[in-house]
Parts: structure tokens; C-alpha cells; sequence
């Protein structure tokens, strides 16, 4: 079908309009996934399809040695302290594979069940429905603080092992959710694992990359990781890490041998469908990143980025009704508060609930929904100091502005 | 796991050593995947993780107004002709869930069968090994030519269907191969299809974005294409295409509804795990490069790029001994030639094989594997007329120095 120039010129040279360089994004799910700088010109080099895959010799991605793709993983493995580490689209597609491989151990007639944190991405259902895999939640406290009930991990698999139709074939914990930020020690998860024999999961999709994380330390079987949400990398990446017993079950070789072409496909991984080389740009900035990535996941930075968020949220709090969700003190730099006096403000003004959205851009900052008032989410991972008060000062200013009182 | 710095620095500012504007780069699976100039910028610009997510209203890329995602979508499938476009990962993946969303139709007990043509790409075996079903293939007519013998699908899927045991739930047809570059009229396939009741697949990884291409004319319930193959974008990125009829079965939604923490997720696309979101860079490449796509396949262009092709073809084979493979006239800028010649240059060679790859990257030519003489694959793809004209002297040049017969 012809398609007119006209059509056409509105998607070419598309461009964002709030560009991290030109604006401070609060955007919850993408500070951690800002490039560095030196990653910016490792995304343009590695820009065109197929382009790590020059000097590929045996057809599989991880195995490429340039660049150091092996060597890479292998690293990666190591600091994260798990025995293997694989590229994967991205954390929700690490979690579908887990959850398939595992599930298809169960005998036929038994339903296989996952049980999961009543804090997890909506993906962990969705890769579990997509299995046929049964999910059961462990509940959080509710309003307002949504603390995960963690030791409750212990009753759920019990109720599901007593029904002998239905079979546990993993216990997941989201180790930082991305509605309240609050993050759960996995140590309390995987002893109970451990005991009840259940392998575990953490999805460290807003965790690793971000903070100190230690699969050994976790007690966990399988970490699933996001590159574009918490890696510094372009999407999709994610990284799959297992511990040595699973890597067979979760990355098995095509059995394809010597078909009517007389090809065989048995180097090939069908759980990745053959190889993951589709990652090429995403993964050459996730390998780009990794030295920023283990710089600001040292415990000392780390520190800093959480003293960042609670002088956000302090100041915030400073406006009368203000209040905040999730576990205090605060353990992650991503956080809602719920914001009723600006959804008053919001109904004199002009643009009614578009006014905050509006003033914030004024001030250059972006990232919190256009019309959202009731409440908002937001991240402050990665701003400078200087950045983040400007980003108080001005909900500070905003606020009075409108009329609102502040503390 | 502490790394040190030494450790990191060897990928930090990863750098391509070969890029296009440095090179001439024949690879053959990298033509199509070069980003035109614009879409480097747009690379750039969506380059951070979740870039495209900004404005975005019902969890669903595809429904993105800003950018225009739901227009583009449409667009896309009224170029390709087929009632409805959604991205994915890759044509694998297209694949993957065509495939399985189609096998879980078939009545448990029976084998989910997928005929498929002897040329097609490993990752329709490992995608159909991956959801459970057999592959029968159809044959091709061997060396040199490997032509498929298209008309064969009758026979193929008339004995499938003798066997109450299994059922064929499509055929596909890969309409241009990656091996020899032979390109299949997909009519032939499509009119046995619809004699048969079979739905019919066509793999247009490597035709769509390259040629010009109708699913329509095709005849075709299914087309899969992929972005950074064909579509001159950043991978990973593929557009899944289909007929109205299979759209629910192809993309079911959630029927997670009200669970223990009160979540719906029933805007959801199960076989997408949700939605492709994590394809944002890619995609908006994909969208900016649309219009560059749109005029390469233009008729008229394409015969230029044949043109070239067949140019450096009849270049090559003036070198005593070099045979050229697959269906003549050629059809596809994607070429394989036999090379013994070089082969036994390579013997005296000081470097052996490798003297190949460092004549051609001296002249300001790479994607000629290194080390590899016997036979090389390589594509003209969007080549300047110049360029090929370089290329061809060179492999001439390069032959005479090493003393090979030149007509």
C-alpha cells in the first residue's frame, strides 16, 4: 500500500521531548536507567542491528569474545555472586523462563503454583499465567505502609503442599516493588525456602544495579535483573543469574540434529530461541555501564542516594497533607506520596490537574504523570544533591504558590 | 563480590571496531539493520531505559499517543497490508507465538505439526521445538541452486494430514533465506494453503524493509518481520503482522482480575508478557527510519539495489573458480559465493585464511568473516553504486596480487 510523505514525516527523526540532559526526570521507573555518558557513544557505536555479532564465531552471543562478551557474563556472575548469568529481553521475560522451566518438572494432573509477594509486578502474574503456572500471594500489612508480611512465606507454601493436587515449584520475592518502594530482606524468604525445599526467586529488577546485592547473601536460586530499568542500559536487557543446578534446566540445547537440510541446531538454547544476539545495543551499553553500575552500588553510595530521597521526601512532607506510603524509614529512592491538598489545588486551577505537571516543567523538572494530583510516584536516583533540593524548592514554591499551607 | 577496576575497564565506553561510516561493511545480516542518519539522533534521544514510556496512559506501548505508536502501528500495517501490527522481540519471536498460540488449538493427545521450507532459519526450527511441535520440511532442489520446490507444500502437507496422530496447524514459508539469499514467490505457498485450510506463515526477516512486499499479495494469515534485520533499526526490535481472524488468539489478554491484593490485569497481552515496552529505543528507531524504509522498497529502488548486486556477482565470478549459489538471476542483494580460489591462496598465505579479511580492511571493506575463504556470504544492501564498484575492484585486486586467474 502507498503511504504518503505526510504520513511518514511525523515519525521521522523522532525525538523525546524531556531529554535527562535537559530536563530533571523524577520518572519512578527510569533513574536507573539513565545512560552514562561514555555508554551514549557505546549505544550510537553498537547502534545498528546485528553489531555485536562482527567476530561471532560459534552463533550464540554469550559466547562472543569480541568484544568480551563471556568474559562479561562471567564477571557479571561473579559480582552479583551467583554461579551463571544470562542475557535475557529483560527481567519479566528471566522470570517467564524460570517459572516454564520449572513448571514443566511437574507430573501431568498437578498444578504447578507460584508463590509470590502481594507487592509484585504485574509481570511476574502475567510470565506466570503465560506458563499455566497458579499464583498465590503472600499479603502485605495494607494502607499505608504495605509492608510484606515476608515470615507469612512459610503459611502459604504449607496451605498450598497440603492440597495435593497443586504443587509449589517456587517461592518469588520482589525485592524492591515499584508501587511504595519498599524493599524486603530476601534473607527471611530463602531460610524459609531452604527448610520447606522450595527454590527461590528474588526479582531484583529495581534492586540490582542500584543498591549492594548479593545473590549468596539473598539465599537465592535465580535473580532476575533489568538492564533498562536499573542497569544504565538502553532496552531490552535483562540478566538472568541461577545458581549451578538450575543452569541445565532454565538454558537446555536444541535436540534439532541432522533434519531433512542435514543442519543441526544442538549449540542452539531453546528456552532463548536459539541465541539472544537480538541484544546487541542494549547489551554493549549494560557491559558499558557495568563500571558506573558497580561504582554507585557500593554501600557508601548507596547511602547517599537514600539520604537523597529522604531529603526529598522530608520536604515534601512539609506541605500539609502530604503524606507518604510504603515502610519507613525508607529503603529505596523510588517513593509515592499521596498528594490530596495539590488534587484541591488542582480544581481552581486553569488546567486543573495538569497545573503541577505544568509548573514542574516551568522549573525543569518532569517525570511525574501530566494530570496526576491525587498522588505521585517518584525516584531520585542518580541526581545530584543540588538537583534534588531544586526538586523540593520547588514543590515547595508550587505549593504556596497555590495556596497550599507548608510547615 | 568486590570487582577491581582493572577488571571494568576493558568495557566501559565499549567501541565498535568496525562501524559503517569508517567501512564498507558487507555482512550479510547487517545491511538492512543500518540506521539512516535520523534515526541515530532518535537512538540517541529514546537511548535511556523506559524512554518511551513517558506519556503513557494505559500500561500498553502499542496505545501510545506521544509518540504516535497506535498510529504508527496502523500505518505500518496498511503499508504491509495486513489488518493488524503489533512490535515484538524479534521475528523469532513473532514466530514463537504464532506457533504456540496455534499448537494450543489442537486437541491434546494429537502432534502439532508446522511445515516449514528445507531453507528456513534456525530460529523457526528452535521457536517450534521451543512450543512442542514438529517440523516437517519442504525440500529444496540441493546444490548450487537450493531452490525450494515451493510446490511441494501439497505433498508435505497431505501426508502430515494422512496421519490421524498429527496436525498441521501452519505452514511457513521463509520468503527470503539467510543462507543463499533465494527469495520464494510467497503465492505459490499461499494457494496451497488456502486449498488445504492451512494458515500460512511468510518469514519476511529478510524481505520486509528490504523489497517491496504485499501480505496481501502473499496470500499470507501471518507476516513476520524484524526491525534491526530489515527495517534499518536498533535491535532488538520485529513487528508481528496478521490477519483480523487470528488477532485474539494471536494477542489473548489477562484474566487476572481481582487478585489477593486487589490488582487487575486484564489490559494485559499474555503472549507479550504484558506489553512490549522494553522495546522503547528500538521502536522509536523502527518508527523514525519508516519513511527512509518506505522508499528503499520502492520498486524502482529495489532494482537499482539488485542491479548492484548483480554487479559485484558478475565482478566475483571473473575470478577463475569462483561459483556463485542459489537461484539465478539472482533475486536478493544477500549473496553466497564458493571461493576456492582464495582457499588456496590462503595455503601460501602468511596469515592464512585471515590474509582475506586484512586485503579487504586495508581497502576500507570488513564483514567478510575472518579466517573464512572457502565460501563467503555477503550483501550489497544500500551500498552506494561507487561503493560496490570499490568493492568488486578489490576482490580483483586482491586476487591478482595473490596470483589467482582473473578473466
Amino acid at each position: 500500500m502507498d503511504i504518503t510523505k505526510d504520513e511518514l514525516k511525523k515519525f521521522q527523526g523522532l525525538l523525546r521531548d524531556n531529554t535527562p540532559d535537559q530536563y530533571i526526570n523524577l520518572q519512578p521507573i527510569q533513574r536507573g536507567g539513565v545512560l552514562p555518558p561514555e555508554s551514549r557513544k557505546t549505544l550510537l557505536s553498537y547502534g545498528d542491528g546485528y553489531s555485536m555479532c562482527d567476530f561471532c564465531l560459534s552463533g550464540r552471543i554469550d559466547e562472543i569474545e569480541k568484544p568480551a562478551v563471556g568474559e562479561f557474563l562471567k564477571l557479571f556472575a561473579k559480582w552479583i555472586e551467583m554461579d551463571f548469568s544470562m542475557p535475557t529481553g529483560a527481567s519479566r521475560e528471566a522470570k517467564k523462563i524460570i517459572i516454564q522451566q520449572l513448571a514443566s518438572k511437574v507430573s501431568s494432573g498437578v498444578k504447578p503454583v507460584l508463590v509470590v509477594d502481594g507487592l509484585a509486578h504485574y509481570s511476574t502474574f502475567v510470565a506466570a499465567e503465560s506458563a499455566g503456572v497458579e499464583v498465590v500471594e503472600v499479603p502485605h500489612d495494607g494502607h499505608p505502609t504495605f509492608k510484606l508480611e515476608a515470615e507469612k512465606y512459610a503459611d502459604v507454601i504449607d496451605q498450598v503442599k497440603d492440597d495435593s493436587s497443586r504443587q509449589v515449584i517456587a517461592a518469588l520475592l520482589t525485592h524492591a516493588d515499584y508501587l511504595y518502594g519498599n524493599v524486603t530482606p530476601p534473607e527471611i524468604v530463602s531460610k524459609i525456602c531452604k527448610k520447606k525445599g522450595v527454590p527461590f526467586i528474588v526479582n531484583g529488577a529495581y534492586t540490582v544495579g542500584i543498591m549492594p546485592f548479593s545473590g549468596k547473601k539473598a539465599g537465592a536460586d535465580f535473580v532476575t535483573a533489568s538492564g533498562h530499568k536499573s542497569m544504565a542500559s538502553s532496552g531490552p536487557i535483562g540478566m538472568l543469574s541461577c545458581s549451578a543446578e538450575f543452569q541445565d534446566l532454565l538454558f537446555p540445547r536444541s535436540t534439532i540434529e541432522g533434519n531433512w537440510s542435514g543442519r543441526s541446531f544442538n549449540h542452539k538454547i531453546t528456552t532463548l530461541l536459539g541465541c539472544p544476539s537480538v541484544y546487541g545495543a542494549p547489551l554493549a551499553t549494560l557491559m558499558s555501564s557495568f563500571a558506573h553500575v558497580v561504582e554507585r552500588t557500593k554501600p557508601e553510595n548507596w547511602e547517599k542516594e537514600k539520604e537523597n530521597a529522604r531529603l526529598l521526601a522530608s520536604t515534601l512532607l512539609r506541605i500539609d497533607g502530604v503524606k507518604m506510603l510504603g515502610v519507613q524509614p525508607h529503603e529505596h529512592t523510588m517513593m509515592q506520596f499521596e498528594t490530596e491538598p495539590f488534587e484541591e489545588a488542582a480544581k481552581n486551577a486553569p488546567k486543573k490537574g495538569f497545573f503541577l505537571y505544568n509548573e514542574l516543567k516551568a522549573r525543569g523538572i518532569v517525570g511525574i504523570f501530566p494530570g496526576m494530583v491525587k498522588s505521585m510516584k517518584l525516584n531520585t536516583y542518580g541526581l545530584a544533591r543540588a538537583q534534588v533540593e531544586h526538586v523540593g524548592q520547588s514543590f515547595i514554591d508550587i505549593a504556596k504558590k497555590y495556596g497550599l499551607t507548608v510547615y
